[in-house]
């Protein structure tokens, strides 16, 4: 086998990389490029049905690197935490059919109108800790994700890796783990330190890169590893140092990429990830 | 006097946030609406004159709170270097001509085709080395800035408060201090105990707001204080505890706000200063 497929082995598709593909077909095209793995979302899981879907990766012979994704924590109501709360109660359910462990947690940003990081950061430790033990009881670990800082206010209160690790370390590993999202982590002088931290509990190691400019909606900015500016084998070889064993998840959200052919876009995933990701050795 | 007039006194208006106005007008505008002091570029003040400006500003009796800036430090050839290091020094007598002791310091990103982020810090770290001293005598202290960390890759290496002030304890804090902008920071988990560890190293606090969406342009994403997601009176309250009593300096990069009428905008900037960043007290 050449460099490339032996990468693939450990590489993830994340679905959203290539969002024309139905679920029938990332798990096909994953399985004729020898990639081990995707990373799933539950709209189009549902769409396709969550035990069609279970099946469908079992008889393939793929795993379910993460689901994705639970979270939205923060919110200040009551009703919208119980509601939120049975959201992700019910995405705990379908990790444990897709037969994966790790369910990935956008945490939620701070409530409109409101300036108060601090309370949404406890409330989300306070929710995390209601779903926890419900978690660990269905053998799937909650993943907090620290997003960029430039999501702080809309999308994720976690901003770093160490904060992601503070609020876990309440919690058993099995129950509560992190993800090391190179998007957003790259620039974080304390990452090697944080990631060594974590050993035990990374629950998903997530793979882009930062390119420029930034494009008029944020969350469609990332680049093909190698195009930026992260040292996406430096974080790797952390990772790796820190124990994790686990699938290498290819996560790019990018409208122009989006647009190319799937087809060459996987293959360039495939080249790129065994270029700039994992060593060839 | 108003609460807007009583807590103007302690306002700046960095020259930014309202680019279309002169030196001469700035000056004036502030002047009259009893802003105390004056966040100076360098760009504007050589059009119109250092020594010129200075006397400009003497005669009016306001004060340079800031001059933006030196810094782009991490460049890897040695010429890069050398240019960028003269540019410093000519900051620093620049500052102080204006009679200013803070240099705001935007420290650079990674060279072009850089993934090496260990080693702009490290470059970063040997450049303020060799300036520190000088600026000391020269009564100028550098201001390292820590920015959003969005701008790691083309604008600065610092990203953090605590990046700055580990970066800073190496050197007096009459040669190097920090700056606190809103802006960059409001999202860290460890502000608070950042900013209690600036005390005396805290050379300017300058504030704006988060606002959504980000623009294209997302240098010129800043809004009006009480427009956005941070609580400024809580980081003023913070800074105030760090002893800090110096300026607080208003610096909005906006398009839109640069269109609106300039005067009504520094109406607004004062309203807002009183309602959102000082206590009325």
């Amino acid at each position: 086998m050449g460099a490339a497929v032996t990468a693939a082995a450990r590489l993830s598709l994340n679905q959203r990389t290539i969002p024309s593909w139905s679920v029938p077909e990332i798990v096909d095209k994953c399985a004729a490029a020898g990639i081990g793995a995707v990373g799933l979302w539950r709209e189009p899981v549902a769409e396709h049905g969550l035990a069609e879907t279970a099946k469908l990766v079992r008889d393939a012979g793929i795993r379910v690197s993460t689901l994705c994704r639970g979270g939205f924590l923060t919110a200040a109501e009551p009703d919208a935490r119980t509601t939120a709360l049975d959201d992700n109660r019910r995405a705990i359910d379908e990790a444990a059919t897709l037969g994966t462990s790790e369910l990935a947690l956008v945490v939620g940003g701070l409530p409109a109108g409101s300036r108060d990081l601090a309370g949404a950061r406890q409330r989300l430790a306070e929710a995390i800790a209601v779903l926890a033990p419900e978690a660990a009881a269905a053998g799937v670990r909650l993943d907090l994700e620290a997003l960029h800082p430039m999501f702080c206010a809309d999308r994720s209160v976690l901003t770093t890796l160490d904060e992601a690790l503070d609020l876990a370390a309440d919690h058993p590993p099995a129950a509560v783990g992190v993800i090391v999202d190179a998007y957003h982590v790259w620039w974080d002088p304390g990452l090697d330190a944080a990631i060594s931290r974590a050993s035990g509990r990374i629950g998903s190691f997530q793979v882009s890169d930062w390119v420029l400019p930034l494009p008029a909606d944020v969350l469609l900015g990332r680049g093909l590893m190698g195009d930026g500016s992260i040292d996406l084998r430096a974080m790797g070889r952390a990772v790796d140092a820190a124990g994790y064993r686990g699938d290498i998840e290819v996560e790019i959200f990018n409208g122009t990429l989006w647009a190319a052919d799937p087809d060459e876009l996987l293959t360039a995933i495939v080249d790129r990830f065994a270029a700039h990701v994992i060593d060839r050795s």
